[in-house]
């Protein structure tokens, strides 16, 4: 099929017709379909089930360092939990602090605390007239909610193959106070799959921001969420990288077994500086009692070590790779060549980013949506829910079966090859 | 004996020889005893252990809803563990928010949301120049750490038999727009036991705040912590006693499962009105993904319901009791009549409260400890740890066993004698 920008206007409504047909047709069907939520499906959840058996009321419940984790105490995590964590990051565990079931929840606290208490001694963020945080976009929604609950003044960045426009990144952070963070998903990055090349990473860990608390909150989601054993993005160690520019204080990193064991109940971890987790735990002890140190030694227990969760991860690997091929393959065979839309091919993580022709975003997922097929929502992956070009479109293929993601994924393409000719048809 | 202060300062000299004696030989034994944490035992933690044969890799994990627990959703916690946290506090499950591990970090997140976004339209308490929080003292320091860290003047307000003063209470929240709140342990108070009587929860429920955003921090922390079954406190349900006076957004009510279950991986839950409650989940949904509903559903489903916590909790009686009884034993045979001291007698709760001679509870605290005995720090049961009276010092019975809780009682007795003694010779 030629591509749809040297079609005539004839042939555009000719095939438009044709294309509504289908759509009709579709529509009748009563789908039901979610391409929305980067939700693990059952059958990945059903994977950790070993885990409920692990502790049972004639287990012996001491941590390795001879506490009762049912009891009080140790708030920074029981030593087996910080360790495979720490494992999970590839740092210290005398620099990691284990939470609850959200790391969404640590960057939350995070940013909260520099609002109201300020960073290692600075001045508190609500006392200041102007605070920014840059945010490569298309990005993830959840982090552009807290900066925006707390009025922080969001700056896109734009994302390239290797990670943000680090020539944009350096100019606003070397140079402007104001600029106090910067959201990123380093590895397998949500919606792009991207991830940081070396010169990226080095790039970040050799800033020399002009506020002294700046921070990059590294959330390392899919650390180790990768779809194919043989062909893994690898991402560079950020610590190891700002130890020697003498920058170990830039960095606040965040991992979880979210997407590993249950989404609802895995255990969360930050890492950080020493100076910087000694502040960490300085607001912790009056927020918190501690968290649940029985999950962390389920956790700890079942996995034995940072091995056995990589070899856990191949089996969410083996569930998500046919359903992600499944989006891909009909996106090559339906779309390639139409001129009309690209898509990344991430090795890992939970989404496919898909890019339309501009001003085309809202109309495919509202088109999808009449049709029974829900997508998050066109915007939700830029600051303020507000996509400039109207072009992106975030996939998440986890949570239907195979045959659903096929399903939906037709429809998808049906949409949008309608939307984009409209668009043609009217430029015309 | 006859009570010190009609001695002479003859006779207590030569009795402060003799206890010196009995006290430098209880300091060579070399004790290491802790009455200073309000902790449950082992034995009590091992009351709970058969919540964890409850659920089991074949087990369905669905709520009573259908959701899967194990997955993302349902960010005010599951139907079941909403239900039995509200009959722990007899209100409706409509108005109750499930939270982690920890009542402490549901009331942290409050306070600390009141400071940055307001209560209810409100002007955010860091924009006030004045924020002031009532404290019936003695009380919990970890309720006074949470104000302290955010700058909010902490005024001391006195208990009385009934509860805290509330024509202090009244006349300081019925005028001043800057008092915001206060802290409130209704049953079995930490540290004194005391229950509110139904005038004080009458008189908390009809105030009239100054400040619209004024709110009462209701901790009901040792709701079904009962120690005598025949011989229970009962605390009037303030919600109903708000509606009356169309009050009911003037209470955030708190409790949890760790001192039910286990200490350190319970269940916690904040209670409020419908308004409060819409503002507590606006936040929330940006503060976290949702707490564990795993727990959630494991706490559920080993207690059927709140009939069976209720009948769970005598066994943490049967270990709880006798430990209470005997520093209270060892208090009545060797300190009644002296006037050197008067204590509680709870009904329930962790702790006994201990009235020392002015000036004398610091010295008391330091002479236990050299002899190997620890307590709670002397001042830590007032706001900014100030003790206007140097006299109180809280006693926690749970964690040592009952012999060593005898051992315990003996040793503090004694160093109450000799400081006391010290006192009386210095002023005489």
């Amino acid at each position: 099929m030629k591509s749809f920008k040297e079609m005539t206007k004839d042939e555009l409504t000719e095939l438009r017709n044709q294309l509504q047909k289908k759509y009709d047709e579709a529509a009748a069907k009563g789908l039901s379909l979610d391409m929305s939520r980067g939700k693990p499906a059952k059958s990945q959840l059903d994977l950790s089930n070993g885990m409920l058996d692990v502790i049972s009321s004639t287990s012996d419940m001491n941590s390795e360092n001879g506490s009762d984790t049912r009891n009080y105490g140790f708030l920074d995590g029981i030593p087996e939990a910080k360790k495979l964590m720490a494992d999970m990051m590839g740092v210290s565990p005398d620099n990691v602090f284990v939470g609850g079931n959200a790391s969404l929840n640590l960057m939350y606290t995070i940013v909260s605390n520099a609002m109201l208490f300020g960073v290692l001694g600075g001045t508190p963020w609500t006392k200041l007239d102007n605070v920014k945080f840059l945010c490569p976009a298309p990005g993830y929604d959840r982090h552009f909610a807290i900066t925006e609950l707390f009025g922080i003044e969001m700056i896109n960045i734009p994302m390239t193959e290797d990670g943000p426009d680090m020539d944009k990144v350096e100019e606003y952070v070397n140079n402007d106070e104001s600029v106090k963070g910067i959201w990123c998903v380093p590895k397998y990055s949500n919606p792009q799959g991207i991830t940081y090349s070396d010169d990226v990473v080095k790039r970040f860990a050799a800033l020399k921001p002009a506020a002294k608390d700046f921070r990059i909150f590294w959330d390392n989601a899919y650390a180790i969420h990768d779809l194919y054993e043989d062909d893994k993005d690898e991402l560079l160690e950020i610590f190891a990288e700002c130890k020697k520019n003498g920058n170990e204080d830039l960095v606040y990193e965040f991992c979880s077994t979210s997407k590993v064991t249950f989404a609802g109940s895995g255990i969360s971890a930050v890492a950080a500086s020493d100076s910087n987790m000694k502040s960490i735990k300085k607001y912790m002890t009056i927020q918190t009692i501690g968290y649940d140190k029985t999950n962390q030694l389920l956790h700890a227990r079942y996995f034995g070590d940072i091995n056995g969760m990589l070899e856990h991860m191949k089996g969410h690997a083996a569930i998500l790779r046919p359903k992600f091929e499944a989006v891909l393959h009909t996106f090559e065979s339906k779309l390639a060549g139409l001129g009309i839309a690209t898509w990344t091919q991430p090795k890992g993580g939970y989404f496919i980013s898909f890019e339309s022709l501009p001003g085309c975003a809202k109309d495919i997922v509202a088109k999808c949506k009449e049709a029974g097929v829900t997508l998050t929502s066109a915007g939700a992956t830029y600051p303020y829910k507000k996509d400039p070009n109207d072009s992106n479109i975030r996939i998440a293929p986890s949570f239907p079966t195979e045959e659903e993601m096929k399903q939906a994924a037709e429809l998808f393409v049906l949409c949008t090859k309608l939307v984009s000719i409209e668009k043609l048809i009217n430029e015309a």
